[in-house]
């Protein structure tokens, strides 16, 4: 069954039969049609049907990618005719009477001038919230190549940085030198803006590099992802400047046991809860207790951050297919921090690491 | 008057006493907030005050990029109150009683939430467009020098690439250095994605970095843009690899000529439609008419795409301070094209254009 096909079947359960897709990434997953610009396309889905609504700018992009989805491609002239106008046209060719639409992607703007334009009451035009995101949770097998390649590009990009750094260095410098390297091995771009915090400010979770020079005794925290096909990545390793200090072997030590412990806890049939709980509960018998962050990891795939989550509460089960990051941390402020982090495929037994760089604690002589 | 002044000062021309700002760019030009994630703050301005809404994570960081503009960070917990919530709190104690927001910067389930919580009826909670971005349009001299220093970097960007650019080098590869030589410069980023285009796919207006090998003959697009303090740049250069043809030259020239023409005419007083019609005369004169793009250019500042937009029909007066690219194009499809833009700052008398890179004809050797 196709995706579209997917959708449309799940339609009942809404009550609806058709639905106006405005995500970028959820109009990528159901149609091929690839931007990151917000607003140059909408899907269409109707029973039987899927149309990209785009202008003539698009066009023969849309044709190429739409074509393997069956999505008919229409183009609409912006100067003559509304999006809800275009929109009223095809739902009434179909004989679509309840249309959903995705709430959280759609302005107050869009959403005013389609529902004058259909003129169809509450009931022909519904808020609906994460249905296509559902679908997209369990990866099919060109995803997970997608996934695996942006891991490998990570992976590889790092094991070069880590060749370059030096005392001496920013971190400006040092993250240039890495999304350089990603970029060269074919990364479409940056899964998210590169973390990289060294010395006290490693206990930021999400310091962005500054000018701070790289000394002897820093701990470096860097996080980071490629993007393949549009599918991320996203890991983090901390490392340290010169030898390491008993207390930072100890703090490593800890989260790199917590980490284990976390990914080991992951397979099908749990609920996200439990892995939070298994490695909440270890941390919290440290000595580090109160330095713990928050949340254990999230779902990962064309968006870096999809949903479930990892936490106490999260009652979701996990399913194989699902790509979860594992990244506990420890955040000492004044002192620094250490966040070890990897994207984990569940498997109908066990998981699989997509990232794969060593784990044990690396000092940069 | 600071930026929250004139903001407030407008208040009566709308029928307000508040507005709640949720765009990224307008909350950073009031407040100083830096973040290019959507949903991580919100400003609320009531008649006599500013409050940065964010949470935990943020709150360091607003604290110290909010102190100038005298705005209050108000740190909410998201477990225990809406956005809503307090913003009901905030604007209760304000007597707030008309409350703006940015409608196309609001989506329908921020919208329906917040009007919930607020429950002042449709008086109390008013749409309205683009009031932070009219204030936006007049560059201060701060503003300014950001601008120039991010034209300056592309211009040296450039002119680095160009040394390295070769026959056999993929549009991809060529991309990757001209990105990693803005990056290594000091950008913060890419204005936008950037476009190189080769041989006949130089007719695509907006034509991604493919796999496609440079050679003798070509001529490439290269349309890009650096990032400094949050301001960017937008300039587009079109070169030749090897000897340009007599047609290569001659098209060339006919653009050169018009883009000339479009920035002489640029001065305060005049409406945006003057410089638009001037080109597209000239143009139109050519036995290329059929092939000139859309549209002369747009403002340019803490967007890339800013109002007002040089077009036919654009009554609005340019003034001293506004910041526009102008940037015509000849498309052939199967042929190639060629475009040259600029950055150009309206004075009180004449203009200066930020981005100085030579407008004549390069050939790499």
């Amino acid at each position: 069954m196709t995706r579209l096909n997917q959708l449309q079947t799940s339609f009942p359960d809404f009550g609806i039969d058709g639905i106006l897709i405005t995500s970028m990434p959820n109009i990528r997953y159901l149609s091929g049609f690839a931007s990151d610009e917000p607003g140059v396309a909408s899907l269409l889905v109707t029973d039987t049907a899927a149309f990209l609504i785009t202008d003539y700018r698009f066009d023969e992009q849309a044709q190429e990618q739409c074509a393997a989805s069956g999505t008919e491609v229409v183009v609409r002239d912006r100067a003559h005719e509304t999006l809800g106008q275009t929109i009223r046209r095809l739902t009434s060719d179909a004989g679509t009477t309840r249309l959903g639409f995705e709430q959280d992607r759609l302005s107050y703007t869009q959403w005013q001038s389609i529902t004058q334009d259909l003129n169809s009451g509450t009931e022909g035009f519904q808020p609906l919230s994460g249905i296509v995101e559902r679908l997209r949770r369990k990866k099919d097998p060109t995803e997970l190549q997608h996934m695996r390649k942006a891991a490998a590009l990570a992976d590889a990009s790092l094991d070069q940085l880590i060749g370059l750094l030096r005392p001496g260095m920013s971190e400006r410098e040092a993250a240039v030198e890495l999304e350089y390297a990603l970029m060269k091995r074919g990364s479409e771009g940056f899964a998210f803006p590169t973390i990289f915090a060294s010395g006290p400010r490693s206990s930021l979770p999400h310091g962005m590099p500054s000018n701070r020079v790289l000394q002897a005794g820093d701990m470096v925290t860097i996080d980071f992802g490629a993007v393949v096909e549009g599918y991320r990545s996203d890991m983090t390793r901390t490392l340290v400047i010169g030898k390491a200090s008993a207390q930072q072997r100890e703090v490593y030590a800890l989260v790199q046991e917590a980490q284990r412990l976390g990914v080991e806890s992951v397979a099908a049939g749990i609920p996200c809860s439990e892995p939070a709980q298994i490695v909440a509960r270890f941390l919290g018998q440290s000595p580090y207790a109160r330095f713990a962050g928050d949340g254990l990891g999230h779902a990962i795939g064309l968006e870096t951050h999809e949903r479930p989550y990892f936490t106490d509460t999260e009652a979701t089960l996990l399913e194989a297919g699902f790509v979860m990051t594992v990244e506990p941390g420890i955040y000492i402020p004044g002192w620094g921090g250490v966040r070890i982090e990897d994207d984990i495929l569940v498997q109908a037994q066990g998981s699989e690491s997509l990232t794969t760089f060593t784990r044990e604690l690396i000092e940069i002589a």
